[in-house]
């Protein structure tokens, strides 16, 4: 026992941050606060910061008095807001007592801000520069309040009613004459963002314009901090996991895979499986309506899987392709005529292919007949699965929908009950059955 | 004509380069390189760094003599040698022969390393520290060697052999006193990345241990250079990309989805689904071998779609959500244990939940013997769902294929071959057929 501890400790001590938050976040709740009391206490901040809300949660509930208030008051701003936000109501007030009155104001504003916006994740710790600053002075104002400040490296430039009208980069001034003015260095017309837009966006932004930190502002323009290159890579990363789980049909779970339980997971996916099973079960209706037709010919029925797998095969490609391009820009909800035309001539081509395919393998295992009838609905069917796939995503977006809700279970299960529908009105017209 | 050409010449002056670089992306590529020859010159530079590969090169095949050397010779040497990387042989070869030496064999030295490894994506052009200096001398080598460098906020610190030895920040050698010397100042043992490891491990790396930018050195931790933020964003937003495609079961396909043709994408999508139709045949002959059963009880094609459909939903679910925790490393190959038996608890719960409202159906488009067979059915295929959507990403892995090909199309074929299969299996044991 006693050998363990000295182990833990020493590898608690050892390893990287990032490293010991990873091990902390894979452990119970239990055995993770026991560890987290191991870290010496200058270690314990950082890897608290980087803790998941529920390992942070259970940290905090352990801690006591002095401990707990000098804890709460130096983490940033910006995390302290997050991770309020996740906290049940009564943690999240003893939270918010502990602080001091300036910190107290600043995590208050922060979390006037609505979830998973870009004033949630933005750090009001900033140095602001003017115009009329010389490079010698605007120097001379980094080193004296740079400290406090979350970054140093973009200062953004604001006029006396501090609107922002431009950009320095912190090397700019370095690598300037001290004679020169911050008006003779400025970027003007910055990306930005306003604090009640989505985190994400403001993310989206930053990558396609490569700008390392992003200013945010107010209705009026007026600048209210900036969103930092680690906040949009955590906001980034979450959003992708979200997107992960809808695509796969299912909630996203809150926290690390290995730390939830298995009725968490279970539950995460239960909603999807169950109303997806009601609308499968329109599939029975469908086979019910033309028993008949499948007692009469009984080898319909062996292409069954074959058809509809792909079908929901083709749908599957086309909406990932479509999320995806949509997630990073690449397609507006204005293109959906493009895409349209786009899905279709992808489906008709596919189609074409796997319907000659379909009717060899239709050859084989029954007549010429069937055969044809696989042929035509494959066709059909693909061209259904492109359509239903590439158009979803784009629908779903205009409607002010997630396009990422549009998966690989849903779009396969709308193109199983139409593709059946398909499949059997084919065989009836072309058998006449 | 005329005020067409004024009206886009003033359009791509007044925007943000990356708006630009965003239209001309998702024009056709003749569109693409007049829009591209109507920006002034010094727009054009900023804007042809971020275009597409494919429309990197139409622009290149079109410039001639002075222009394109010049063009060529100021681009940034990783973004030259990644875009060489992506060019044809020929074209490749023209843009080397228009460098001038330096930059030729600084360019030549990147291309050396694998496709898609650090060494491809890090920029050379490093100001790097020693121990020794003071503050002072460290900021006006900073000053000094500064302009060349892609970022000047991460200096690297290196010893007599030039092997690692940590990593200073520039604001930290802007916050403290003069006297101090870089040794005060140094974080040891910073994370870092061999140049030939994947530049998609080290962009996860720089994401997890909150780092800017991160050192990379060869076999002998001697300093090659630096991956910056953007460099990192870049290879995680193609790696993600390239994972949404595989998870549609598709291969990647080069480019703006707007910009590829309907050919090409159709190209990305064949090869998957002709080798899943392959496979689905199976389907077509595990039916076959149960004709019979089918013709005595046809109630039991009903529930075919149904059957086959959920698992492969819980197939999906289970997938993705090992992927995605595979890709930003919750789960590791090694937890292959734990991973089976949270999928199986997983799946016993949703199939037992699945199975009672698919008994509930059974009873009413056919009889109880039906109902039972159907509902033990579903309970088993969402077990299998579960396990083969669970397992097979980390088995992947194992394997050095990337778990992203373990794609919802994949899963569901194989679920649809096993599912059917204990259908079959279930029903001839318990109605004795």
């Amino acid at each position: 026992e006693n050998g363990d501890f000295a182990a833990a400790q020493d590898w608690l001590v050892t390893h990287q941050v990032w490293e010991v938050v990873d091990a902390i976040d894979r452990m119970g709740a239990v055995d993770a606060v026991a560890a987290f009391r191991l870290l010496p206490s200058d270690r314990a901040f950082d890897v608290f910061e980087d803790l998941e809300p529920s390992r942070q949660q259970a940290v905090l509930e352990v801690m006591r008095g002095a401990e707990f208030s000098a804890f709460v008051d130096s983490l940033d701003p910006d995390d302290r807001a997050r991770m309020l936000g996740e906290l049940p109501a009564k943690v999240a007030r003893r939270v918010l007592e502990g602080l001091s009155p300036s910190e107290r104001t600043m995590t208050a504003t922060l979390l006037g801000y609505p979830e998973d916006s870009a004033g949630r994740y933005m750090t009001p710790q900033v140095v602001v520069l003017h115009e009329r600053l010389t490079v010698a002075a605007a120097l001379a104002r980094v080193r004296e309040r740079g400290a406090d400040a979350e970054t140093v490296y973009t200062l953004p430039v604001v006029d006396a009613e501090r609107r922002l009208t431009g950009v320095v980069e912190l090397r700019e001034l370095l690598l300037t004459d001290d004679a020169a003015t911050v008006a003779d260095l400025v970027v003007t017309h910055p990306p930005r963002v306003r604090a009640t837009e989505p985190a994400e966006a403001a993310a989206r932004l930053m990558a396609d314009s490569n700008v390392r930190d992003l200013p945010v502002v107010d209705a009026e323009d007026r600048l209210l901090g900036l969103l930092t290159f680690d906040d949009a890579d955590e906001v980034i990363e979450e959003a992708e996991t979200e997107d992960a789980a809808r695509q796969g049909g299912a909630r996203r779970w809150e926290g690390h895979y290995m730390a939830v339980s298995v009725l968490q997971l279970a539950g995460t996916r239960a909603v999807w499986l169950v109303l997806l099973l009601a609308v499968s079960l329109l599939t029975v209706t469908v086979a019910y309506g033309f028993e008949e037709a499948l007692e009469e010919v009984a080898a319909l029925a062996l292409f069954i899987p074959l058809l509809i797998g792909t079908g929901g095969k083709v749908g599957t490609q086309a909406s990932s392709a479509c999320v995806r391009a949509l997630a990073i820009g690449e397609v507006r909800p204005s293109d959906i005529a493009r895409v349209t035309l786009r899905e279709a001539g992808t489906g008709l081509l596919l189609g074409t292919g796997l319907g000659v395919l379909a009717i060899g393998a239709g050859l084989f295992f029954a007549g010429l007949d069937v055969a044809i009838v696989v042929g035509v609905s494959l066709l059909l069917i693909c061209l259904l699965g492109a359509l239903v796939g590439g158009i979803s995503p784009l629908v779903a977006r205009r409607l002010g929908i997630d396009p990422a809700l549009v998966s690989a279970p849903v779009v396969t299960t709308v193109v199983d009950v139409l593709g059946l529908l398909i499949y059997f009105v084919v065989a009836s017209l072309l058998l006449g059955i």
